[in-house]
């Protein structure tokens, strides 16, 4: 049979295939986990792509149920229900995969002209002789006069150079930053790189940047390490107020983690750890605090102000980070204490401030922080939404790891689950609990106030009360059954009930309603990997048209990106500190009856 | 009997005395260490004062043996022979004082103007609530446009700032630099204080001073601790060189023993660490750069080149010295891989680059540094005049600590010696076996070759040769005789000669002969605790008058005074550099016909 190329695009994969298996199939045996909850039997939609170029079999009576006229003409088909007819190019969206892939895709990545704050100068001196006595580094002042003297020199530079001229023969290339201190030298033909670092309070992302083209070329995932020392903001912040031995241990395991990366990264493009040269962090204000080492315990206590909004900048080997002698660090400003810098990243690589008419853009964490940008002038606030989206207080909860349930429908009087990686269901991650909350309300199976109801169905006994199960012993990975109770429908409430709350009163300081917002980004690792008919059918987002939605991916790793490979970039993010007001939301005189407003499902949209 | 008030000067101590005690014998009682070689007899002359004010007892016949007409004329008088007759004021120069107390004496300080690189201004902020949630930082800049912003200030500073404004319940003082960088803050009627350092090869000496007045509240010497990896630097050049860690080992133990001495000093005054805001570290080129963190490996080989000769400033932090989050130290320029930054300081103090006429400055180490104004033009060397003078490659050799020789004088036939401390001669220190050298030339028991003659007196029989003995068994506090061998000899001839060819090459390279020197200062401990006529006798230095001699103490300590003092000293130690032709003096075309006669006793004056 014919053998036709399919593209699969954002991912980037080529593949061959004929006509005899489906798009999922086809993707599947790709290795790309394209999200199957009914199992391929076109039932649940969670499969959807894209048709961008090329022949498909014609539409299904199944797809013509699932997508509009509009959506059909646009080209949406079922991966499970759609067979190749020629060469092929499929996009997939990042909601039709699973979490894992999902995660590893780029955010949505902002063009900027590579422009980076250092800059890389040719360099050959003539070595020191009995009648040329001139110390090294005045040798190099005297051969390039631009070059600042103290005290922006690093002494780490000066000790380097000494060393690098004799090993390179007095020749190679200066690095230098935007006001002429020497970076470090390379060698004749090496590239400048760098690394632009995001530090979650669970999870880290770092990224290895080509400066001469602006490209990531390696990246890793990677736990934050600090976890050990409490699982949350407010655990990590209790055990720095120990003592000033144990908030710069946090610093250090940190740090540790970003020399593991800079090893791994340099290795797998063959390139010297002395050849990273500059340095972007971002991370909320207490990840922020904590790596740049400044103190805590006023971001922990009323009125949680931060140490320093500004935007910093320091020597990466002044914590101890192994690159480059004189590289620094920058870590673009905080909004408030619980607004932090990784926010800003994310309004840089979201551009909402750039946008005409009202854009909102949030970042869901333990912590969602949420900017509402009216014609660029931004109004930003942080709500408590809690650790349940992460998978934590809930009864059989857990990260969105493989074995997680992330995607539940109900149909046909039973539910339909898919895992990360598609193993046997261990437990549900947040993505998996908010669509069953949302299953449960649409098949009327949970009311307004969040109790089960008498048309629930597969109820089991249970001495917390109200619990239905999810999945039974036989099915699971670990042989008991997985539960949903009703305390669990509770936290899911409590937490969007936060999330909306804040978008409200955004709202309402602004003087506008949900249905005048242009768009609506959804940012961040969970934000990516989330439903968004769930999340809009529990109420957590406003009833919008969904293509006002969003889902941007990792847009403040994004960002960071683009503050590496720009100055400009930095000074755009400095400049949004200047256009956002900060909104603390238990200063609002009504936040407390617009927060219990939003516990209840059925609020008015 | 009447008492009368008596004034030691420069050492600033009154006694009471009555008329039946002797200068020497009050002196004794008040514990001033005046130097007696012939026990208070009237014989040896070293216990010489002045008499600036009062009435003494008519000088006797000893004295007007020992002083000439003039310096008679002038109050000179010995100690063991002057009774006072009235209240006295007494000077006693640094010639006459054992080592130990000569080396507690202040070098020659020059007046500066106070003029610290440092500010202090009153600080009251409103603390933070809900309603003004501005992070503390930001407030700070908010009420200090002034202070500049980042990356100047550290985030040290930063880090400290958000903890003492609360415990200071948001009042003080702060201490700014010249830049407007902030150092640090200070409780409301706390003093900024500094710390200036002088890093010997073998001894180091610190100074607290209060930046107010300028003046040192309290002083320490202390080993250099890097000792224990190498006696000089040569030694301490090969251990760096092992490899970094071991570089920043020796670095390390330094900033240790400076965090030692600065917990001391700041208790001695009673002031906390954080109240050290600025710190000024001088020493030679090896030194220096091991403090600093640069390599040394191109000190060690030809052609002996500094990392760097311009002045260098960095965070006092970054090596790990416990003082103000933000302070800076500041290390002035250094002149050649083997004339260092303690050298700078030296010629700073002694002024000699502003005075008219030939002067002539150095400081005697196991290198010696020297330099030679010619109306402020300078030329500087360096000569390897070897660890003789501190004791080593002597037979009997010893540093002085108490019980080493230090003083010898040879008459009636016998040798006269004064121990430091006056305990029971242990062996012979530097100014100890140069005055043994001098006077055994001067007794003609040693020709100009440096042998033994046939007049040599005390010959014992050794392995090594010929050798006298100075000190009998009876007499050790060793219980066996402290000898001299003809070997020790050799070694003072190998010092001198390259001390005097080093002085000889500045003379002939300017055009000028000794007899035109205006004056030669001579630094350092050993310059200062050394008998200049046995170091003439010897023909280490030019018989030139006596009155153009001074020996001018630890002038290097006084100039890191000077420049932590006054801004404007900073950028004069940095013009010295603009003013300095340094010489080496492998590449003088006759320097070793220069130092082969510099070797021979009698070379003509």
């Amino acid at each position: 049979m014919t053998l036709f190329q399919i593209d699969f695009e954002p991912i980037g994969k080529r593949v061959e295939a004929d006509q005899s298996l489906s798009l999922l199939a086809v993707a599947q045996q790709a290795g790309i986990a394209l999200a199957a909850v009914c199992g391929g039997v076109g039932v649940c939609g969670a499969c959807k792509v894209r048709l961008m170029a090329g022949e498909l079999s014609p539409a299904t009576a199944e797809e013509q149920d699932v997508f509009s006229a509009a959506e059909q003409a646009q080209g949406w088909r079922l991966a499970c229900r759609a067979f190749p007819l020629s060469d092929l190019k499929i996009e997939i969206p990042p909601e039709s995969l699973t979490a894992t892939q999902r995660l590893q895709l780029e955010g949505v990545s902002q063009a900027v002209d590579v422009a980076p704050v250092v800059s890389v100068r040719p360099l050959r001196l003539t070595p020191p002789s009995l009648t040329d006595l001139r110390a090294d580094w005045d040798r190099l002042m005297d051969a390039f006069p631009l070059v600042k003297a103290n005290p922006q020199n690093d002494l780490a530079v000066i000790a380097q150079f000494s060393t690098r001229m004799r090993e390179q023969d007095w020749a190679g290339q200066l690095v230098l930053s935007a006001e002429n201190a020497v970076i470090g030298t390379l060698s004749p033909a090496a590239r400048p790189y760098g690394l632009a670092v995001d530090i979650g309070t669970t999870k880290m992302a770092i990224f290895l940047v080509d400066l001469s083209t602006g490209k990531a070329v390696a990246r890793m995932g990677a736990m934050n390490p600090q976890i050990a020392y409490g699982e949350d903001v407010v655990a990590r912040i209790a055990y720095a107020n120990q003592g000033e031995a144990d908030r710069l241990a946090l610093q250090r395991r940190v740090v540790e983690t970003l020399n593991m990366a800079i090893t791994q990264l340099c290795a797998e493009v063959q390139i010297k750890a002395a050849q990273v040269v500059d340095l972007v962090v971002v991370g909320n204000t207490a990840m922020h605090h904590l790596f740049a080492g400044l103190p805590v315990r006023q971001l922990g206590q009323a009125p949680y102000v931060a140490a320093a909004t500004q935007s910093l900048s320091f020597p990466a080997r002044s914590v101890g980070l192994d690159c480059a002698p004189g590289a620094r660090v920058y870590l673009p400003p905080n909004i408030a204490g619980y607004v932090g810098a990784d926010h800003v990243a994310m309004l840089l690589a979201s551009q909402i401030h750039r946008l005409p008419g009202n854009s909102l853009a949030l970042d869901i964490g333990t912590n969602t922080e949420i900017s509402l940008s009216r014609d660029g002038k931004l109004l930003s606030c942080s709500c408590a939404s809690g650790p349940a989206f992460e998978g934590a207080h809930i009864q059989a909860g857990m990260r969105a790891v493989p074995g997680a349930i992330e995607r539940a429908q109900f149909f046909d009087g039973e539910w339909h689950i898919s895992t990360v990686d598609g193993l046997a269901p261990v437990g549900i991650c947040g993505s998996g609990i908010l669509d069953v909350v949302a299953q449960l309300l649409e098949s009327g199976q949970v009311d307004a106030a969040g109790r089960f109801t008498a048309a629930t169905q597969h109820r089991v006994d249970h001495p917390q009360g109200g619990t239905i199960e999810l999945v039974s012993a036989e099915q699971s990975g670990t042989g008991k059954p997985i539960l949903v109770t009703r305390g669990d429908i509770r936290e899911i409430q409590l937490a969007k009930a936060a999330i909306r709350s804040g978008v409200e009163v955004l709202l309402s300081e602004s003087g506008i309603s949900a249905d005048v917002l242009d768009r609506f980004l959804v940012a961040g690792a969970f934000g990516t990997y989330l439903d968004l008919d769930s999340a809009i059918g529990i109420g957590m987002f406003p009833r919008i048209p969904r293509d006002r939605y969003r889902q941007i991916g990792n847009a403040a790793g994004i960002g960071a990106q683009m503050m590496l490979v720009s100055e400009p970039s930095r000074r755009e993010a400095e400049a949004i500190l200047d256009r956002v007001a900060y909104i603390e939301l238990t200063t609002v005189a009504d936040y407390m009856d617009i927060y219990v407003d939003a516990i209840i499902f059925n609020r008015t949209e």
